[in-house]
């Protein structure tokens, strides 16, 4: 019964990237830990970079401060 | 001083659930543990079907694939 | 499929009231949301009073300061 | 490498304040504990006064029956 | 810079088993989103059985009642 | 009433230490949000180093690896 919360940027994920993620987490439950699928959740987190901060800064001004600005 | 965080898919809760969700949580911390409802917080989360996983797939696909799923 | 994440202290919480909160928030999605039980998960965290602060104190201070301090 | 998370009810929150809590809660962090701010992440979730329940009552309730009402 | 939650019962996870979970999930990561590994956290939280709920019952009710209990 | 969950690694945070957390976050609150200390609640979880993951690697492995590996 596994519940796996990925918390991430708000930057574009598509729906192919979602599914990806939450097949991709179930399957590492199901081969490390022998868990059961029907009751393994994932449950995708998406942050406006106004909201998610590193060292010391705002993502979205990371963002606008340079284009080569890759911290992903 | 309890925190009660509920996650749920985002699926038309009404303003009348969230009070009742509300009410029956605090009123369990009260009943059970004799806690202060006046510092008890309640925090609901209404997750996108697109972003809850379960069994390897997306809610939102499953939802889609067939009018009879009702997984809840 | 709801996650009920319940935060409290960890001050002697019993079995009896662990079953209590678990079948207390199980049925509370049952009754409002119409959520299957099965896919149900209430998770109990118990955190030590030296880690969990309120009005700038942390709360093992609280209970030392004042046999009548009652704050729940 | 800390994770900070930070959740206040979504009423206003400017981008002055959003950068003034990553800012401050990052240097707690450098202050007391001498981590490395280029892996210290602040995230800041605002939630709906709707889905904010404190003493049996949604925020958003408690906002509307009084305008004295400064529960913050 | 994201941050993967795991949660799981407190039931003999190795330390094999914890690499394979940080590895795989931090490599979901590289490969779906395209993120830095070096940015990418993984936290593993074990609960104890006692203090997980599914379908009305305690983890730790369930594994008594039944050698052949196998919801994982 | 904000919530501030504090995610550290389980490697010898003191008492005094974490009073500073609580006293800072708690004082950030008010400064930035002018928000009731009272309703204010710190919660810090320290994570055992095992269950951390940094760029594919549990912390307690880096932590062997080099005397001088000073991730933090």
């Amino acid at each position: 019964m596994p519940i796996i919360n990925i918390q991430v940027t708000k930057e574009g994920v598509t729906q192919a990237q979602k599914q990806a993620l939450i097949k991709g987490a179930t399957q590492l439950m199901v081969d490390v830990l022998y868990k059961d699928p029907q009751v393994t959740f994932v449950v995708i987190e998406e942050v406006e970079t106004d909201n998610w901060g590193i060292g010391f800064d705002q993502v979205s001004m990371l963002r606008q401060q340079s284009l080569e600005s890759n911290i992903k």
